[in-house]
């Protein structure tokens, strides 16, 4: 493995893989954004080999980690992933995948996972700036 | 807590916290997109009060893996972030935030986490879905 200052410029599968930093189960969260107009679709997981072909196919391959096995999208629902881009994040431990996507990303038909639970948190804005001074550490 | 199959409904703090399913490490992943534009801007992870916090004080705070302490973004930097929207996804292992950002969402002074490193995929599409059969599994 290389971990030179310039390994970022090194766009080879195995560079890629080398420079992650994986999490403690060897594996890399992959966030699928959808390419033709930026919704979060699904959150998955890659080992290096599913790294290595989602880098390679032109389809997105994540590691399943109920059923410990490779998964990819679309091979069993039709669902399929296409990889448009991708790129690690700033310490390499997070993956960001756009992709033209097949029909519906979640297992439950929703277009999206996020679109199943959606929560009401409280809204902040930086007009009302003044609600939230840098020294409010209470939990109320 | 209560896992009754109508829990998703119930928004109240406590009840989110209790249907999400931690990590082996307490923690829940959180996606920050940008609410203008739907720019996917980095990765963060929530211990349950972290949550809490998130979901209560219109601003996104986060769990530090590496300096193990609450992190609400923002406070050093001033580069904040504002809750817009929530969601949990289906099977209550990530949480996607929509935030209104004020200056760069990375450390680094990029825009996006995901701006830093970006990679050179093969690209795949469903017009040449020919080249993908569902029984391809080589890795070559």
């Amino acid at each position: 493995m290389s971990w030179t200052t310039d390994s970022a410029s090194d766009q080879t599968p195995e560079a890629v893989v080398a420079r992650v930093s994986w999490n403690r189960d060897g594996l890399l969260p992959a966030i699928i954004q959808d390419d033709t107009d930026g919704a979060v679709l699904m959150l998955g997981y890659m080992d290096d080999e599913a790294l290595r072909r989602t880098l390679t196919e032109g389809r997105v391959t994540f590691w399943s980690r109920s059923r410990q096995e490779y998964w990819r999208k679309g091979d069993t629902s039709g669902h399929r992933q296409y990889v448009k881009t991708a790129a690690l994040d700033c310490d390499g431990d997070t993956l960001l995948v756009r992709v033209e996507q097949l029909g519906p990303a979640c297992h439950t038909g929703a277009r999206a996972c996020f679109d199943v639970d959606p929560l009401e948190p409280v809204v902040g804005s930086s007009a009302d700036d003044a609600e939230f001074p840098d020294d409010t550490t209470a939990d109320a």
